[in-house]
């Protein structure tokens, strides 16, 4: 490592340069922008490399190198990637959205300036029914003459009523901060969110997740297939195939895949994992991980023995 | 450090143990509970004299060492005490409340269960008026008879009408994490919130501070006086002798002071750092380094030479 | 929630408690303590439950919630789980530790006190070979008659060379904090170290990897089965069952799998993926994702129909 | 904010582009060089505007608000900038230097490679002498000709017999994990390291401090002087003012300079304070609270009405 004494040129990345203020909209009015970026795919070969020294540039190329770190978790080197962006978010969302705690914030202050003059609206076919299944997911829409215009309405009347009541306090000199209190969660906000690329993945990862709910999904979409695919394509590719689209098999479920050619041995097997209990009616009794290991078994083409009936 | 093998009891504080689960009231129906704490201040010494190694006992008596790290900025002993609050707060509170990232947080989720059905209100006494001065301060409070009673009833409508609405798509089948999104920021939530102590002293240094919102203000005084007060007295002393009551002066500040004996000479350091620019009537123009230099000179009983107006 | 105000006793482990200060023995004269803890897997039940609401306490009983949090990666809850540890490592493991940032350190400080006078030292049987396949690893041992009692030797004539100039140094009136600047990295250093149990799995999922230094490895493991299979059982059985004896499949390993009954779509498949590409003699290229499928796929019981060479 | 879609330029500072890969020569051997950096001055600013709305522009200009940021702690726009250094160290400092933990890090790893083969040499007149009063620090140098000479000879075949042993070990085949056990302290390692400009001028402010190991504050200084400045160069002169410059007065110094105008008030004050103890023959116990508000009082221009003898 003695030739580092070269002239550096700052990293870019001409594929995202062009995108950098663009704002990619998301809802009805929220948006995510590229304000700068520090590093890119090159500068993770860079980092990782200062661990190996002098000589590894021949062991592996660049492509196979980032895909290796993605592959047995060495995530230092994608720290060394850093992004800004500009996000406008319904309070609701934002809420989930900065318990990521590893992430640099500046909010739009409610305590200084105006709430902004904008709410999240649900059209009338995009009202979610509570999901029967999962007590924290929806499925499906609620019909949209017999519920969800008349949802779509009173929300615009609620929305209009609060920030009349909000201007009203103003008016009268209450104190922005205590004018606010009555503010819907669906208010927008706006801020600036600086990560880095292992932390903005681990986002990504939890918040493109099927089980996010849905508003924070297009927002964690829209900065994964807009902005990080163009930034470093090689970290998204690895990401794609080694965390979103790869699967965890437990101990449990390595158990009974190797028993797959024997279904004795697999009822065995399940069975003393307590998987195969019946309630009165002869039906198996829910079972989160069984069922969890039986949506993997379809995923790997494999077929479970008992029925579930 | 051979002697280390002794058998150890956990350690305990005796005047904080009895608080243990005691709801302390906040606002209108909030509240702050000690759920468990670990250390105190003798753990504090137990840790920093690891740094020191044998024999150090002597020279610090227990009291004297805890002063000696607050007043250096010496925070990982500190570290080593944490705490386990159950905390019940309006979500406009708990927005600001999680800005601070060092903590651990489980908070009540509105999308697997219903929203607390309690809302933050305002007595008709207590609606502040905007400070004129401090863009995101307040100052005073509105007339009762003319504002606060009306401004009152109709929060109470408003919180009458989002709760409504919200039951109205629950009861349509609405999935909870849809329906919640017209929640007003009054609304409650609950969380179970742990961190360790120099974190905790740095939270409430800033919540505690007079320019901090009054809200939060009451629950970070609370936490301080009623819990942390009892838990780690010596370091609760220290911590308002060297931060709280303390003060800060600049270079700037420095050499005013010591120029203190000359007010030609206070006049001309003053003139030099753009402190005294008058405006064309001849009356000084605003500076808000000049104007603080003005409140700490009075703290310390010394007088500024120049004529405001 | 409102039934809160019940009176609290702090949260107790009996099973661990015996253990309290008890030091277990690593390496020839390292040792870790437990010195208190905060919480255990009901108080990670508690903490997941605050998210739930009532009447959740029918739906999971504790065990199958804590594996389900431990299985979704649902990693809030764990934080609420505390420990202090009393460690005594040599340096150059203690530099691996403390590259884990989300925990709380008091360290020995060699420049306020003498250094430890201890060094570890490798018995003559315990010198490791240089892995040939990985870089970073090791792999058998050298021969003790003709290698390693020479190299003990030599190391014990070297520490014995290192103490005499550092007490040389000191007896000269050098700063302790110039003489120690050659000290060798297997001195001895002690520590409190403070963790949630979030991040002490995580440490432990990284440091009892096979690939992990052997020493550090010794210490992650003394930890997990002495102290932490201890202190929280259901979350340690929970953290072999799911993390430390789980596999992970790659999109590229899942689609091989689908294709498992029909050799000549897998070869198609691994063909694509740029795994089978030969070298001059005809014999396959290493490549490090393939090799990684073969290992899995021995561990499920299948086959690969390549033939290596 | 409506104004967002135009088109965004990465921004640039052009004073410190001309240093990028420069290293800055540190102690014998080492270095620091700045390998990229995100932000500025301006992006400060920024960042603190979307708090508070449109409209602000004209209140404060740049160097106000910058400054205005830092008086106040407000550091979330610090956060905004990101840096990014390639740094040669020794071990020794680099173990101070990583127990800041909000940075990421790629270090040199001797696992994979050889260790490099420098070490920091100390010249004969930089043996610094144990400090009497501060038991961790130095002070002064010792005898160049009866003992400086020596130690450094000495030091060079210490250096020469364990890279020697090192090599060996390595000739012998001993795995790079384990061989490097008994490299010195004094060894130079390298690594990337990146932080937000708000915890670099935290690390500064520790490390360039007075009563920070010469060696490190070195390294803090060059960082500092060579790199800060020149990139945030308002920030920079705020950070001194402010920061480096400033003075912190507790409780018990406040009530004492109020009381400058009255020797037998502060008289009281003092030994109320338990200040002004005797030993038997009469003099002030040495106290080290009494002895900080002496510096304090001395660069202030106060005098102190004590006799200290």
């Amino acid at each position: 490592m003695g030739e580092v004494a070269e002239k550096l040129e700052r990293f870019k990345v001409p594929s995202v340069d062009h995108i950098l203020g663009t704002p990619f909209k998301v809802l009805d009015s929220g948006h995510v922008r590229l304000i700068d970026y520090m590093g890119g795919d090159e500068s993770i070969v860079q980092a990782a490399r200062v661990s190996y020294g002098k000589g590894t540039k021949k062991v592996h190329e660049d492509r196979g190198l980032i895909r290796y770190l993605m592959r047995h978790h060495h995530t230092t080197p994608f720290e060394m990637c850093e992004i800004k962006l500009h996000v406008r978010v319904p309070m609701d969302h934002w809420r989930q959205w900065i318990r990521h705690r590893t992430a640099n914030v500046n909010e739009y202050s409610t305590r200084y300036s105006e709430a902004i003059d904008d709410t999240a609206k649900t059209a009338p076919d995009k009202w979610r029914l509570q999901s029967g299944r999962n007590k924290q997911g929806s499925s499906g829409y609620a019909d949209v003459e017999n519920c969800g215009k008349y949802l779509t309405e009173t929300e615009a009347e609620l929305h209009r009523l609060l920030r009349q009541e909000y201007e009203r306090r103003l008016s009268l000199g209450i104190a922005k901060e205590q004018a606010r209190k009555d503010l819907s969660l669906s208010t927008y906000t706006e801020a600036y969110w600086k990560v880095d690329l292992h932390n903005l993945l681990h986002f990504l990862r939890l918040r493109m997740d099927e089980h996010a709910q849905e508003e924070i999904r297009s927002y964690a979409t829209t900065i994964g297939e807009e902005i990080v695919r163009r930034w470093v394509p090689i970290t998204w590719e690895a990401f794609r195939d080694y965390r979103m689209d790869s699967l965890s098999l437990t101990r449990l479920d390595i158990e009974l895949i190797r028993f797959k050619d024997s279904i004795p041995a697999m009822m065995t097997a399940a069975r003393a994992f307590g998987w195969l209990e019946r309630n009165e009616e002869g039906n198996l009794k829910a079972n989160r991980e069984r069922e969890e290991f039986e949506v993997k078994a379809m995923r790997l083409g494999l077929s479970t023995p008992w029925v579930t009936t």
